[in-house]
């Protein structure tokens, strides 16, 4: 006899998705081009040969709508695959609201986020591909330590650059990735050109990801056996997140339910991406009508203050011109505790379809995401990693402006990831030592001015 | 078309056990009584009111093979229950051996471990016969957190001794319990007579799970509205983790296997019991052949080199005297990193079935724990606890031997945590400043000797 009321949604192995979805051939207008720097002339894959493997310089341009997933890459998400969704029953009861709240929970991956999802489809095709090594950076240390563990899964050696704030706040996050036998610095460094010229200039420097994406592309283009490998951002990683949304779909229709709102948090879009551009595909089609929301960092704004415009990825300008909501590239965000979020750019991909009309964004001080986030795991029991607290305010102002306005709303988040080794900032937080940061216009209008222009 | 090889077993929400197994009534002899420490003679229920609800004072002598899970306790269950059962086939391949290793994962729910399966039960009872409070002591702390998540969940006040040298080595473990809004006091503290008398002999004690008990115990007591809660030793605790084991049978069914070794590190001994005592109950009834094999630190080897015999379960002596594997209960184990293990004594029902020959117990060193759970981490991509690393060094050396004798062998082993919150043991591991520590034979032959005389 089977009354309970159901909070999980689970789907057996068998269920893992067998293809990837790619929005781009739904897209009603395409990306705008990936130029080269010098030349301004669209960028074409021998370009970017020195950096990935064809496979993945394949996906970042495909308009295949379905690519497939590996079978090897479908065995190890087995690991944590297909990812709960739960419905989060006594967070609404807490609440008070009329809405119906589900989020699904990417926190189950043995790294801890929905990072690994790239993480081992990148080892595999690098792997596949003959590279030995994987060079990256990592802000929080979720992609870092995503990669770590997929590199040792695959057979490959891994160097990650980790942003010094981080690198101090977070040195779990760094023993995490050590035990998965990878080499970790604290970025800048001296280690590379890129690295020396901002300690140059502040030898204090807190790092940010835009400088340790030059020190990591830097540093893995010298060797040909080494690879780059970048956690979000770009078309390819976006498209591995996609069995996010692909499983929600899946699961939302178990629960009998349909989103009317969908949230995620957005610092490089990655998470945000892959729960949405699956039900972005159904809206461009007319068979979804919900809002989806990107929340992000008050202090770190790039989609609700940002300037959609070609900008470089990272600080030292060594990647082509992408366009995207940018604050300028030589904008470093305030050490607020998300640090996966603290990114000057945001992913070409979530910015077209930000100025196509097909999502919209809202800005979270970082005092308001943590008392979300301690609000969720009273009511929850999941601790969500600081930048994961960015969707639970989003949600959670969602379902009180429902029980504001008296209706129903089925709310979906992406739970992207758990804060077991952020717990420090919560402990900041507590004591009373987190602050708020206002809108950097001043840096932030600097930084805008200095854009290369492009005709 | 579906060919990936399973390595996950996952049942439905509607699976959750509907009653926990009581292996009282199938035992050949009954457990031997719990004494009153003044008269000697067998304690009654009412002895135990002052500081346990009654449902579980019943529990802890029923007889009922099954004993219903109500409703209440099953829906929390379904955040994490049934738990993921995972066959290891990387870390086989990496062991080249023939034999087959499952394990069972509880650190898949909230708090990161076993323990809230029964913490959520007795928040339950507690709160339904009255309580507002709950104390209780903490050593590694994954018992502590668990409890405050489940008092976060019932409405419950919760209040925490952790053990002095957890408090220090685990301030994350702490906020953990601190986010789900407990108090936390280390332990020996100078709120109680029991920690005064400890202060006094050694003010720089660090502590041990037998003084937080007894510091917990006093507090308790003292008020009419505030109740005691056990994380490991007594029957109901261990009764409540039979859920693990009853999963896992009909998910060894869903796998086509029948496990021929069964392992589970021994501190207390919930998690063991908890896994172990279902196929106990049929090993009794004939149905099961498989060994079953308790593995505990080297460091504090109750069941291998304890005596069994009455003893307290407290260094305080405030408790009633029970039966049990004991190493002395004025024996305060030396300071390793698995803090949920350094306990003097052994659960009685696992004491019982250790002396009935039905179980088999080894004892596996600080240094070869570790090694054992960073081979694991790089296979399986998951960090186990310091605790379960004994589990895990048990599994890898029964496959090992598999391998050294050419046979197959099913090996099923309980992660009963994962390491999240224990990285500086990791860190300090890796930089070889861990230990060994011969087994303590002098001062356990103190505190053996100190024991008192029960005809």
């Amino acid at each position: 006899m089977y009354r309970m009321d159901p909070i999980q949604y689970r789907l057996p192995q068998s269920r893992i998705p067998q293809a990837w979805y790619n929005i781009q051939p739904d897209l009603p207008k395409p990306l705008a081009p990936v130029l080269h720097p010098g030349t301004l002339k669209p960028i074409g894959p021998d370009d970017l040969t020195p950096l990935f493997p064809m496979s993945l310089i394949l996906q970042e341009v495909s308009t295949e709508r379905e690519i497939e997933i590996p079978e090897e890459v479908r065995q190890v998400y087995a690991q944590w695959r297909p990812s709960p969704l739960f419905r989060a029953r006594r967070l609404e009861k807490v609440l008070d609201t009329p809405a119906r709240i589900y989020y699904k929970y990417e926190g189950v991956s043995p790294a801890g986020s929905h990072k690994p999802n790239t993480a081992v489809a990148q080892a595999y095709y690098n792997k596949k591909e003959g590279a030995k090594r994987l060079i990256t950076e990592t802000g929080a240390g979720q992609w870092g330590s995503a990669l770590a563990m997929a590199c040792a899964f695959f057979g490959l050696e891994c160097k990650v650059y980790m942003v010094r704030v981080s690198y101090d706040q977070k040195p779990y996050r760094r023993a995490l990735m050590e035990v998965f036998g990878a080499s970790v610095t604290a970025s800048p460094s001296d280690e590379t050109e890129s690295g020396r010229a901002i300690l140059a200039q502040n030898p204090q420097s807190n790092g940010s990801l835009g400088i340790a994406i030059s020190e990591a592309v830097e540093a893995a283009a010298k060797d040909p056996h080494t690879k780059y490998a970048l956690g979000s951002f770009l078309n390819h990683v976006l498209l591995h997140q996609t069995v996010i949304g692909l499983e929600a779909m899946e699961q939302m229709a178990l629960a009998g339910d349909e989103p009317d709102v969908i949230i995620g948090c957005t610092g490089g879009g990655s998470n945000f991406a892959g729960l949405a551009m699956p039900y972005l595909g159904r809206k461009i089609r007319g068979q979804c009508q919900a809002h989806v929301v990107a929340v992000e960092p008050a202090a770190c704004p790039s989609l609700t203050k940002g300037k959609f415009t070609y900008d470089f990825a990272d600080t030292g300008h060594l990647t082509p011109l992408v366009k995207m909501h940018t604050l300028g590239s030589s904008f470093i965000p305030p050490g607020i505790h998300a640090g996966g979020l603290r990114y000057h750019g945001m992913a070409p991909l979530v910015s077209h379809v930000m100025d196509l009309g097909l999502i919209e964004a809202s800005a979270v001080q970082q005092l308001d995401a943590f008392a979300a986030g301690i609000q969720f795991a009273r009511a929850e029991g999941i601790i969500p990693a600081p930048e994961a607290n960015h969707a639970v305010a989003g949600a959670i102002s969602e379902a009180l402006r429902a029980k504001q306005e008296g209706k129903q709303r089925t709310i979906l988040f992406n739970l992207s990831g758990h804060g077991h080794f952020d717990m420090q900032s919560y402990i900041d937080y507590q004591a009373g030592k987190l602050q708020n940061y206002d809108y950097p216009a001043e840096e932030i209008a600097m930084a805008l001015a200095g854009l290369p222009t492009v005709a």
